[in-house]
Order: structure tokens, then C-alpha cells, then sequence
């Protein structure tokens, strides 16, 4: 399925023009993010948490640990709206009224179930660390059983989602066009400065490429 | 009030050294961020939904038209829990277990009341365009009668906050810093690009200075 169906949930109503189904699309803004804020309800009352995730084909992955209220309230699945975004820009307009922010969105809903098998948490695990750094699982101590054992992991398949983009210039008033105010767009981008090295370790271990490579191009 | 008194709901409950409930600190990761997450319960279902919002003192605006669903099946207030989330860094273990990110995030919970008087909504306003680039307001057409009338504001109150913040190294198991495994941090940052102009921008108008020096100079 190319393309995400439409739901009660996720169907965007308010300015509808903005919003996008397509899965590569979604999965797109997904892998570029680095934290997803997890919504879910105890007792009546909303929680939004931030926290790292990672994608392993149609299901992600989100990191337990910063759940684990909702875990201790509620045995099993349980329903959540989790959420990424990305800020691409401040939009200026010559009125007030219609600045806005330009920006990529995704949400998903649906039943985040803990993974129990020890070899999906290992995938989870995997799909932390490359969503972090694309190529470190090949050079890092592998968790061990104890390590598979403490990890607290919520899986959420990717069924229900949908995205939302807002890009280009500032919308004014008509009338307002003509007014001696600049407008348009500040562009906002995330980069990565050069790897700081920990101060524990060993002097003659150099960073590796993928994480130099990083604080060269990747400006996401 | 210069500490955020801990409630049930607002103690970190998960790496409690990481907590702080300092205001001004809270206050100054919700000012630094440009997009804080609304979650909201509808009929037991969590929404998590992104959206631009200034600070004026003790209070926190939201636009509510991203709460137009909350809005539609709830009048008068609604408990919200109000997330942002700064991400400054990439933090590489030795071990895949203790990947981590370092970053600054502020949790507000409370009870968000749409705003209906027609100064306290210029108020908002003015603070979301402030939020956006400061120095702004004063630039820009100002709100009319019909715009204040349109615009859907909610208004929490800063009583119920706490802040998170992870900052450093990574923290490997003790016998795992013999590995030769290059471990450290790969800061992030959002920078800001040259400002790009409307195309309809009359071509007389420069970019004012406020944005040509958040490009310079503001690197948060």
C-alpha cells in the first residue's frame, strides 16, 4: 500500500490542501526526525512525552522507557497519537495576523504494543541506534541479553498516518500586498558541528567517518 | 515564584537528576523553541498536534485553531499537557544499549481556556509574532477587528511545569570503556539561512535587520 487511507482520525480538516497520505512521504519525515512526542491518557489525563524512536519497515519503534507510566497503568496495547515535526522555516507576512511557520508533520495513531521477543528488540535497538547515526550498529558492542531483557520497547505498526507540509512564501491579504513591509522566509535547518570527542576516551581512537561525514553534509 | 513546586504529575519520575524545575530555565527552553506539541483527550482518544505558540509572562499561547477538533467537542476549558523539545545532540556509546540524545524539554500541564477578550487576544498575537523573530510586531500591519474576532486563542496557565535536560557524554559500563570504539557527542544545532523574499515583494524592500542578523547570529 502506497498510500496511507484517510481516517476519522487522520484526516486533516483543518486546511486540508496541506496535508499528504503518500507512505514515502511519511516515512521521509519520520527518518529525518530524531524525537517523536508520544501521546497517550491515564486516568482521563493526556501525557505528551518526547522521546527517540526508529523505523524498521512499517512499524516503529518507540523507546518504553519514557512510557513507562502509561506501562505501569496499563497492561497490553495501548491506543496513542504519536507525533513528529520538523521546523523548516519562519514565514514573515506583512500583517501580523498571517505569519505562520514552515514545516513537515507526521502523525500516527494506533495501538502501541511492548515487544516482548527478544529478536524484535533487538531489531528495535537497531533501528535506535542507525536512526541516530546511519552505519553505527556495525561498530558498537551489541547488547547483550541482560541488556535485550531491560529494554523497554513499544512497537506501533505504520497503518494509520498522515502528513502535514506547509512550504513557500507568507499568504497575505489582497490589500495588504502593497504595504512597505518585507516579508518572506528565514529558512531554518539543523546541523551537526563537529563530533566531541568523550573525555574518557582513549587518546589514539579518531572519530569515524559516518560521524565526520555527519558534521560535513548532513544538514537536516 | 521562582521554582515550579513538583506535582504528582509534573515529577520526573525516570532519571529524576535530570529534572529541573527552575522557572527561569523552563522559561527559557519554551522561549527558545518554535513548535510545542498539545496533547488533548477526545472521547478517551489522545491527539497530539503541533503548533506555533508565544509566552507573555505566566502564560502560554496556543493557536487554537490546531485544537479546532478539541475546540468543536469541548467548550470551555480542557486539560492539555503542552510539550517542547529541543534536541541539541547526538550522543554516541560504546554499547548500542546507551545510544542517547541530548536535549532540553519543557512539559506544561493545566487547564487551556480559550481566549474571548479582544485584548487579551492582541496580547497573543503579539506574542506569537515576537516568539517568531523579536523585534517584529512593530513591523508588521497590525491586527484588525475581523482578525481578532477570527483568531482562536487558548490560554494556559505556567503553574504546573517541569523541565528535563540531558547534557554530556555518554555513560558506558564501566568495563566497556577499554573498547576501541570512538564514543562521544555529535552536537545539533538549528541555524538560520539567509532570508529568502517573498516573490511578490516589491523590489525596493530589504530585509529588515532583525532578519538579516537571526541569520548572522542566531544559532540556537
Amino acid at each position: 500500500m502506497d498510500r496511507f487511507e484517510p481516517t476519522d482520525r487522520t484526516t486533516v480538516k483543518r486546511l486540508p490542501k496541506r496535508a499528504e497520505y503518500e507512505r514515502a512521504t511519511v516515512y521521509e519525515i519520520l527518518d529525518e526526525g530524531f524525537v517523536c512526542h508520544v501521546g497517550f491518557v491515564v486516568d482521563g489525563q493526556p501525557f505528551v512525552i518526547p522521546t527517540s524512536y526508529g523505523r524498521a519497515g512499517d512499524r516503529l519503534y518507540i523507546h518504553g522507557s519514557a512510557a513507562s507510566r502509561m506501562l505501569r497503568a496499563l497492561e497490553g496495547g495501548v491506543e496513542v497519537c504519536v507525533t513528529v515535526t520538523l521546523v523548516d522555516g519562519l514565514v514573515l507576512a506583512r500583517s501580523a495576523f498571517h505569519h505562520s511557520i514552515n514545516y513537515r508533520s507526521v502523525v500516527v495513531f494506533g495501538k502501541a504494543e511492548p515487544v516482548d521477543d527478544r529478536d524484535l528488540k533487538l531489531e528495535a535497538l537497531r533501528a535506535f541506534t542507525e536512526h541516530l547515526v546511519p552505519g553505527r550498529w556495525d561498530d558498537v558492542r551489541e547488547p547483550n541479553e541482560d541488556e535485550l531483557r531491560a529494554t523497554t520497547v513499544l512497537a506501533l505498526p505504520l497503518t494509520e498516518a498522515s502528513a502535514k507540509i506547509r512550504t513557500g512564501p507568507p499568504i497575505d491579504d489582497e490589500e495588504d500586498y502593497q504595504l512597505p513591509v518585507w516579508a518572506g522566509e528565514i529558512p531554518l535547518r539543523v546541523v551537526a558541528a563537529a563530533p566531541v570527542a568523550d573525555p574518557r576516551l582513549e587518546s589514539e581512537t579518531g572519530a569515524p567517518s559516518y560521524a565526520l561525514k555527519f558534521a560535513d553534509s548532513t544538514e537536516r
